[in-house]
């Protein structure tokens, strides 16, 4: 399969990437890659489809948001979340299913913090649970092709690139499994938490 | 108690508003009321709060999303979604939280698409699905008071002036009256469906 990867440097891309070695992977992240995309940038996602052209797959593992006390949280991380994480995501739906052949496949990425959320995660837990919503709405409209979420918890090395212990967290590798899962499966609408 | 309801002129609001009849009932709508409010306009809901002052609790039957097919659906349609439904609603417990009384509450509108969507839901079903998780999310930083959200199902009395059959509706007064368990209860959090 040509699958084009969003977020393909970030710490659950990376280990997806590996998982997908014997497909054809476009990697497109912000700064550097097969192609560059901003996700906050309908027309820029827009560029990056028509750049690739046909594939039978995308899956995005990007999406931009801010963890911090609510108290904290400015406009502008509200509109972080919204603008990149969701609307990058929702825009990859709109326009991506014109880009993926007959049979394919888009996975996109929430998290579990829409349903078990922590203190800090207003905004992201929002978006989170929107990018869930949309795509069993979505995927009512959308033949031809599978949208899907997937809903990572904690990654083991993103908790130890913070200091946290991460003995309660899964590795990316482990994380990477309900991508191919998503890829591989005919679920259409469903959100697939990372067990 | 003192009530703010926002959307009083409403389906939903009218018949929540008859439920509080031994309240003191403060109604805000767009067109007129007792203040009148943009949802969409975070300064506007500023305004309406400094106007009113202190309340024992605001309930939100308001809220503007478009339904309509995917394929008709435009940047502007999930904007407003966005920025009405869903912002106005978090900038209500943002800015809101500081104007009601120690043991108040602020209750929210979402709606069922959020986990059972139709086609033609999809930036509804979004901004729903955000709503119910931004409020469990908020919920664990916000002590005392209380933050829900209702999502009601179809209303016979929306399903009518739609010329839909209204069999599979609830009433308004029905709807009403999940609100007034959002208000009396001890739920914090929480999404109450309409049953
Ligand atoms: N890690 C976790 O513990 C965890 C848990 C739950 C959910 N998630 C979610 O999973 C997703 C990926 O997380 P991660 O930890 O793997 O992220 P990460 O390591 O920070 O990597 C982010 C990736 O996204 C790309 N990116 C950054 N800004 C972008 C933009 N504006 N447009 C397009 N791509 C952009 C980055 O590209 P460059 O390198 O070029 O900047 C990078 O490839 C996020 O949505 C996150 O919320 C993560
Ligand atoms: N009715 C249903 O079947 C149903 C089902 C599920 C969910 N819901 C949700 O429940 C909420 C209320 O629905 P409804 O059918 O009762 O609505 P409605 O009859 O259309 O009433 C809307 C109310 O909101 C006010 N409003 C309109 N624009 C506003 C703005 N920009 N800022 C503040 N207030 C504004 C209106 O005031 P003016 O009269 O002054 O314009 C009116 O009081 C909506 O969020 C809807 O999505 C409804």
């Amino acid at each position: 399969m040509k699958i084009l990867l969003i977020g393909a440097t970030g710490t659950i891309g990376k280990a997806v990437g590996e998982k997908l070695s014997n497909h054809e992977v476009v990697a497109a992240n912000y700064k550097e890659g097969d192609v560059t995309v901003d996700l906050g940038s309908k027309s820029s996602v827009q560029t990056m489809l028509e750049t690739v052209g046909k594939v039978d797959a995308i899956i995005s593992t990007a999406g931009l948001a801010q963890f911090g006390p609510m108290a904290e949280q400015t406009d502008a991380d509200y509109q972080l979340a919204l603008d990149n994480k969701l609307m990058g995501q929702v825009n990859l739906v709109r326009l991506g299913k014109e880009y993926v052949n007959h049979g394919g496949s888009i996975t996109l990425t929430s998290g579990m913090l829409s349903r078990q959320p922590l203190p800090g995660s207003a905004s992201i837990a929002m978006v989170n649970g929107a990018l869930e919503s949309f795509a069993r709405a979505a995927a009512l409209e959308i033949e031809n092709i599978r949208v899907n979420v997937v809903a990572p918890v904690f990654v083991k090395e993103t908790m130890e690139m913070m200091g946290m212990d991460s003995s309660t967290g899964v590795s990316a590798a482990d994380t990477a499994k309900t991508y191919t899962q998503a890829l591989e499966g005919d679920m259409h609408g469903e959100t697939l938490d990372v067990a």
